[in-house]
């Protein structure tokens, strides 16, 4: 018997018929001993219907009240999911986020978990009860309702799960597991069976949408071993889906890249001919920040004559902002040339554990690239990954030659270590 | 300066541009100097969307949870307007019901109102905030949601204005006041300014579905003023609806007949020929009120050799229970003749609190009746009304004739008291 904190996303919960479908897989694991915590999202399309009516009152909504009238949708999930099980003679107990309860910080819209109340989820599992919880919601210490924004739903069960020292959290979503890639770019992508948290992090972040990034870093935090599943399959199916560890040795298959990942959502902003002297970074990336825009990759090359360029990438719907931002502080914060922006990019990545102890990675992707005559733009490393930034138009083409050059879509063989 | 206690209904916040007429009509009120407490309803049509997805999923949903879904509905309404006043630049905060907090029994579905607490919307009306609480909804001791079943804004509203001391509690919906009939049947009907309590009690509870009658009730025992009013008018109009008074004494115009009520949703039962002895009514009824079927309206005439006949109301959706119910216990329970069931008839009531002291009002509507014909099943009276049960079929034709009889298209003479 095992503790087991399930998350069912929005396409999971989609319907009542989908709903049912979910109340069969639970019943599935109840029957076999398990004790259930569930977390459940909004049924797909619901929160945003919420947030259009809240901002057809008004461009800027209240966030204090957005956060009342986005709570809604996981609150109709949790109590159609109970009475889903109930009818199938179930015993089962829904909680809202302030039910449970699950205290957050005050931040509308974007809240973070601060504790978890886990008394009475306790006392319902020793009374042989299905735990349902509302994911992407909170309450503060006034009281007040807060969600902890898109994609929070992974997070509250991570959390919770970590709270309730589970012994798996499940994450069941409209995808089986994690690829090598994504498979409608590249048919032969395989699903990867293991996946260490820290690869995990490099592919969420870098566009691979399988579960949202804070998700994963609370799990790594708190230890939480955290597994991807498809909600799609029969109820009645044992599907292993993708397992994320953090045990590096429970990665069995020692592949060196584990896949290759993507995000087409940057803009690449280029900053040329400025001084090469301290704090021209930030006198660059400092009024970029105090607007509040995330800065993604930052590149900056080795100046000549006194002088440097200066590259980075933001979010493509905060392009032209930044751009705004950039000419309105040039000749007062910092002197430049020219500044160059680009919102057709896209940056593509090797990501894998197995890098660390391995060279002539870097080259064998940037010689697949120029093979295809595939322009590299920016370039930037960490331990486990290598990223470039290249034209847009070029990211299938990419991602399927360097898939093919690391033989992705072969089975590991396993390490003998 | 007044503190009023408003409530709309699901028609006035049917969407958002009726939600931002609503907000319009409270920033008149604030722009006055009221202090202000709203209480809205579910966007008509949300609750039973909601109630359709929980049947979908079983045929007798859980109680407890059906509350936590249905209660979404106001939840949503409360965000949508505060969202909508905060962008007109007025101070605003929602509270659901658990957030107020509003503490009722653990009747889901049905809940009743114990206590409120009112200490948080009295900070907030003392700091010039407008207070949006969600109606129909409350929380029980252990914090499960609860609701206060259909309709229960109007308590909602009530209780709040009761706990507040409010001046007045202001029921807006799509009517813009009680009239003395419904002016569908007669185009004459006419817009009663003042009505006290217990004509309002026998006009709701006869199917003038203005209000609900729980609220009226609960307004008549806090002695809470409450006044009718349309939600379709220009938000910038003044308009004074119909108030509904505990003070006689407030009725200034002293018809002697308010109104003429009707309700087509019921059907009669009659009982022959059973033993004419002590104990023989709760012997036909109690087996009735143990399936929960309320009886309306009882009629039992005078024996003749130890016999007589029993006839009473019930509900038209229950009719065909409560037929199986009796015809189950005759023989055991009771001894009976024959059972006789009709559930084609309707009730037509003439409404007045001027009926204490004034004579032959009897008589006058049961000649007018027998003028058309129209045959009169059942009677019934009380202090303020005398009840009729006739066949459906001449509802329309025997209220437009009352409706004339007693002049109701005609102003009353102020009194010379």
């Amino acid at each position: 018997m095992a503790l087991i904190v399930q998350k069912y996303g929005g396409t999971s919960v989609g319907s009542t018929e989908r709903i049912r479908d979910v109340a069969r897989r639970i019943a599935r694991f109840r029957r076999e001993g398990h004790q259930l915590v569930v977390v459940v999202s909004a049924m797909s399309g619901e929160t945003n219907r919420l947030l259009a009516l809240a901002r057809d009152l008004s461009p800027d909504p209240d966030p204090r009240e957005l956060d009342v009238v986005a709570a809604t949708g996981e609150q109709v999930t949790i109590g159609l999911l109970a009475i889903a099980l109930h009818s199938m003679g179930l015993k089962a107990r829904s909680y809202t986020g302030a039910q449970v309860r699950i205290l957050t910080d005050s931040a509308f819209t974007k809240a973070r978990i601060l504790a978890i109340d886990e008394a009475n989820m306790r006392a319902d599992l020793d009374a042989g009860c299905i735990v349902i919880v509302a994911g992407f919601q909170g309450v503060d210490g006034e009281g007040n309702i807060t969600t902890l924004g898109r994609g929070g739903s992974d997070t509250s069960g991570v959390a919770l799960a970590a709270a309730l020292h589970a012994d798996e959290c499940q994450i069941y979503t409209d995808v089986d597991g994690v690829y090598t890639t994504d498979p409608r770019i590249v048919p032969e992508a395989r699903r990867l069976a293991r996946l260490t948290f820290e690869e995990m992090l490099e592919m969420s972040s870098l566009g691979s949408k399988v579960l949202q990034i804070r998700s994963v870093e609370f799990a790594g935090k708190y230890r939480v071993k955290l597994r991807v599943l498809s909600s799609f399959e029969d109820p009645e199916a044992t599907s292993s889906g993708t397992l994320i560890t953090f045990e590096e040795d429970d990665v069995m298959e020692q592949a060196i890249i584990s896949g290759i990942a993507f995000n087409r959502d940057e803009a690449k902003i280029s900053v040329m001919g400025v001084e090469d002297r301290p704090g021209i970074a930030y006198a660059i990336l400092g009024p970029v920040a105090a607007t509040n825009i995330d800065v993604d990759m930052i590149v900056q090359n080795i100046g000549a004559s006194g002088h440097t360029d200066f590259s980075f990438t933001v979010n493509r719907t905060e392009y032209e902002q930044a751009m705004e931002v950039l000419l309105r502080e040039r000749g007062t914060a910092f002197k430049a040339r020219e500044i160059i922006g680009d919102n057709r990019i896209c940056k593509v990545s090797v990501v894998g554990i197995g890098m660390r102890s391995h060279v002539g990675l870097a080259s064998k992707m940037f010689k697949t690239l120029a093979d295809e005559g595939i322009n590299i733009q920016m370039i930037s490393t960490s331990e486990i990954k290598i990223s470039v930034v290249i034209d847009e138009k070029y990211l299938e083409l990419a991602v399927r030659m360097l898939h093919r050059a690391f033989e992705l879509e072969k089975e590991p063989v396993p390490s003998t270590a």
